[in-house]
């Protein structure tokens, strides 16, 4: 299934693309220079993988060394500051890949963790951590409490990923590729069904 | 010395668990929804350890793999917003284990530390991390500046464990195990006399 | 060139120096206690370098095993604190060091990156993170927006000097002390020309 590969490789791009745009519109909504902007843009959109692969022992990691990471942060920097009306007509979009990007970065953070031999609970934490953990820095460094933790079903539908992708893992009801690919589905459409309807963790 | 460890294992746990209400506690009264309560709770009790595994190497760190500091999470999460009268009731209690967690973690990780090669100011600073990182991490995510960092004798008794804990283990003055049962002692003495008599360092 | 290590083994410590004061006075007029100022003037200083040693593998983190880098951070904490008018009166020399530490973390970050077989891309961002990475975690535990992501050329400096020193290290036209003298200078000079001037990158 090299084709899956492909479209992966692509789900992982817009992802990361729209992480980006998501932390240079906050930046720069914070009033950020230049280089605050991109240096947001990049955490957000690779921050949580970075965090992963120390956690796994994958040095160096691959948002450091991946040159597309980068230049994601750099052309979504580009286009949040120099066509801000457009990033703002395109916000549907945004959030649309924005969940594409937490269900695949959900689902193969869980499938990096396991590839490195850490056990079940770790790789759904991993697999969390990957989705959400650049969200969570592009926050801390504005002074927000981050989002994540106060409202909307957004962690909570990485969680369902990560877990779907360890368990099929476990009891292989399917060869792994599909798995990958039910997770994925299930991740996206309950975050999208959540955006719809409004849905949200009871505040406590 | 087997008696020893099963000691220590349980001082463990009754520290993790006060960790987590903690984190709990401050995550409920930030409003948060319940996802972002657990995660608060996770990270106050297991990020110290995590940083300093991360540090020593010890790859995956401990925090991600071990079931029941995530059990320590999900139930002190569940008793804080579901009993929540109660978890107000058991404060002072809660502050007790809290002294046997910091005082724990303190001489561990110093321990853990020195067994993985490290030279003994590493060992005293990941001492310290271990003991405090996890409430700072916490504060961080809520937006606060850490508390540690501005009153109490709190890192300041998780200082003096680990280093009794790493002097100790140089001039072997008595066999670890000895000399970690006077450094937890200590440091968890300092502590409660610091909070018994309201010591503080001075602000500056 | 052993004298040239010799002189980078001073300006490492100048900087460092520097580095440590600019927490300690950050700290202090934030009102943290002695505790809360010695652990900003630390991370200040060595949060960089420690970040970097972990995403390279450098384990563990030099910033924790050597002495004089927590030696700086006391000496830092004790002057800032002891004779405050003293530390305020030489503002001006700070910001000099200052400099001159923003430069040697940004070009020997880069080399220590490529020592351990990183590629380009990844030697540039950890000299920014090294040179940098100190400053933002000083910022966060204060709870205020890193100061370096809002104005002044200052990670933009970073960023210049780790990239003479990676793509002269590509390209060897000259020998790479050569490099690293050049790469330090241009550094240097452009922090110093744009405090002079007040060069700001555009806010956005």
């Amino acid at each position: 299934m090299d084709e899956l590969h492909t479209v992966y490789y692509f789900l992982d791009l817009a992802g990361t693309f729209a992480f980006a745009i998501s932390g240079a519109t906050a930046a720069k909504e914070s009033k950020l220079d230049l280089f605050g902007v991109l240096v947001i843009a990049f955490l957000a959109s690779c921050g949580g993988g970075i965090i992963r692969d120390i956690c796994i022992g994958a040095i160096p990691p691959a948002g450091l060394t991946t040159w597309y990471y980068l230049g994601a942060a750099i052309i979504a920097t580009g286009l949040t500051i120099g066509f801000y009306p457009i990033v703002q007509q395109i916000k549907r979009p945004v959030l649309l890949f924005d969940a594409v990007g937490l269900s695949i970065f959900a689902v193969t953070g869980a499938q990096k963790a396991l590839s490195f031999g850490l056990n079940g609970e770790a790789a759904v934490l991993l697999g969390i951590i990957t989705a959400v953990g650049g969200g969570v820095l592009r926050d801390i460094l504005l002074g927000r409490v981050p989002v994540i933790l106060q409202k909307e079903i957004y962690a909570s539908a990485a969680l369902v990923g990560a877990l779907i992708m360890v368990v099929g893992n476990y009891i292989q009801f399917l060869d792994n590729n599909w798995i990958s690919i039910i997770a994925l589905s299930v991740c996206f459409t309950f975050r999208i069904l959540s955006l719809q309807y409004r849905w949200n963790l009871p505040s406590v």
